[in-house]
């Protein structure tokens, strides 16, 4: 009798954003002609850059000649023009030296965030900070490393590091041990960053602890701070005991491209059991090379064109943009009396609900009177409620309407 | 402490194209000016067809513009243009019904064949072939699902169904109760075909053991007998037992495009260990939505333009330009004493090694005299040893260089 993975059946509701989708549609039947300002998802709204426009376009021409046809992209981990411009400009330009085969490029960091748990043990204790991008949490849960959902939200077995306006959304170290540390900065939904003196504390429990971070630096383009740093490498040791994911859908608006990598230190160890040292590169080689086949040549070519100097250029004007947005937003909310966090050195602002709201409620109270579609922060957590997430990557027409909308609120 | 997916050290060596690629580049430091002829790694060399390069570059165009920019394909299951080109011209066409909730548009077969495991119990008995596309194989173990690598070949708890010549290369039914069957025809490696008798008697051993048929059809295009099936579920029943899985690779030349698709039907069951069913269809729903991100906009355009009338036409003379090297390889090697199975349903030739030798023995004889990479049989399974797999997607001047180095051999 072919069994079900139960693990799936600890899962609760939908994963966020589908249930976000169904409360649209369900909005959208009883009022057709609504004109909603989606500022929920977190999807980019300006097209891709010329550079990177011009770049796929040529691409596209040699997959049609034969002499310039490519297949498959030889053990999945990226072609070395994408691997040498990502070590260049997005490591060794700040100092940290990342070796090629510590790169694996692939089809986005929520692939990767979600896929890179398979390599550890089963027992691993996971913590997490709260709220919480929820592809982290749920992996685990499928993979069975966790126990039932709590009625008080959350799910047993998983260490929950709370992010509150207290601790400015930067959780303190975890006073048990734990073994997967998942760390997400700039913040995905805080909009907060770590300082080097935060981040170094962390490599330090890593260190002592033999944890493993997981650090998710996809919005790592939107750091305004000459001071926070961009790479966890930036830390002294942290190639000891973190593995780094990066994005280009937020950074060159490839959520519809799909291009994004993994960097695996050589000098990374994990455990067996019986304590004896492994590599953990390999591990994450052997699941690359056996469950994907690599990420489209025509986006590698595009990724490629992100760090030329035009493209450079171009997706700094674009990340503008989106940054005069978050300005406007937080500058508009503030003078309308909420509190706001985030929107400096991220895409994000994330938004304490007024009068003591409920995060789904005030969803809700948004959708339907003011058309405008958010993200409750309750939705990435415990510690999320009575938060809500607003992103800074629509329109700024329409960012204008919105604000004009909170203040008839 | 950290600790790593232990179940990754039982894995055999390295996947078995990596292998081939390292024993090539040692090959060619040792001879720089070797003129290799590549009939290994079945990856295809003709360029994409005008249809789907004016998709593509199209699609590369909307992006460019605001107005008509794509960001996250909902969901992340494919857009509906593509899953209605494939409902109505793989399925409907051969008058089987499937519904767009049912057709989940992916970034390849392997990643999907890889990662179907994952929403299945641990304990499930999985039944494979011999020889088998490593992946099936591979997967399993790193989820746990198997024990130790056996010094036989294989590994303890997967039930092999021997595939030879004296049963046409289509195993018999297990004799054991299986839970989750991995299928594929027009097969890789050995190019035979399952006919709908056969087929019927495995959709009838399924539903009376309440087992899962994974079938691959990855390269159903290439079938040129009108009373093979395409599609398993041209099967009466097959839609309460059978997963489907399709590719656009070998299909049309997307090796470095991207883009596959799965059928996961709403009737089909799976059951929890109480004994009661549950649909597979929402589990595979929540891992694609958490797990991955969709397919890049470009390549779904693409993907589209296959079932165009242009399209097809155009991916229709590929595939006779590779079938037309399949029939050189099968007549010339035929003629020169060889035997020769497959290479007329499908894209490979599956031939029995001369004087007994070992099929990585054949290997690197074949590199060495005769400078042609092929891939060896036993990379496959137990069973495959002392077979040899050519792959006919080469160029056809390639493969009259390759027989005539075959016949001085």
């Amino acid at each position: 009798m072919i069994t079900v993975n139960e693990n799936y059946l600890k899962l609760k509701a939908g994963y966020l954003f589908p249930e976000i989708g169904r409360r649209i549609r369900a909005f959208k039947e009883k009022n057709p002609n609504a004109d909603i300002v989606k500022m929920g998802i977190g999807d980019v709204t300006q097209p891709l850059t010329p550079a990177v426009i011009e770049a796929m376009h040529k691409a596209v021409d040699e997959m049609a000649n034969i002499k310039t046809f490519k297949g498959y992209d030889d053990d999945g981990v990226g072609y070395e023009f994408l691997r040498k411009a990502i070590r260049d400009n997005d490591f060794a330009a700040r100092d940290v030296q990342i070796d090629l085969d510590e790169i694996f490029v692939s089809d986005g960091a929520k692939s990767d965030t979600g896929n890179i748990q398979e390599i550890f043990g089963i027992d691993n204790i996971i913590a997490v900070t709260d709220p919480v991008y929820p592809v982290y949490v749920d992996t685990n849960v499928m993979a069975g490393r966790t126990g039932a959902a709590k009625d008080s939200g959350g799910y047993e077995g998983i260490v929950y590091m709370p992010c509150t306006a207290e601790n400015g959304f930067v959780p303190a170290l975890p006073k048990e041990k734990v073994d997967l540390i998942y760390l997400c900065f700039p913040n995905n939904p805080t909009g907060a960053v770590a300082t080097k003196e935060q981040l170094t504390e962390w490599v330090g429990y890593a260190k002592e602890n033999k944890a493993v971070i997981l650090f998710d630096a996809a919005y790592e383009a939107y750091i305004s701070d000459p001071d926070i740093p961009h790479s966890i490498y930036e830390i002294d040791g942290a190639k000891d005991i973190a593995i780094e994911f990066r994005s280009f859908s937020k950074t060159a608006g490839f959520t519809g491209i799909r291009c994004a990598y993994s960097v695996v230190p050589k000098n990374l160890k994990a455990y067996k059991k019986d304590g004896i040292a492994v590599d953990v590169n390999p591990f994450w080689g052997r699941r690359h090379c056996t469950k994907f086949n690599g990420v489209s040549y025509i986006s590698q070519r595009g990724a490629e064109a992100v760090y030329s100097p035009q493209g450079k250029k171009q997706i700094r004007q674009t990340i503008e943009l989106y940054m005069n947005n978050a300005k406007t937003i937080c500058d508009s909310l503030t003078a309308l009396g909420y509190t706001v966090y985030g929107g400096v050195n991220a895409p994000y602002i994330w938004l304490k609900t007024p009068d003591g709201m409920g995060s789904w409620e005030f969803f809700d109270h948004l959708l339907e009177n003011a058309n405008i579609v958010g993200t409750p922060g309750a939705g990435f957590g415990t510690a999320g409620e009575g938060f809500f997430r607003l992103t800074a990557f629509a329109l700024p027409e329409n960012v204008t309407v919105a604000m004009e909308r909170f203040k008839k609120l």
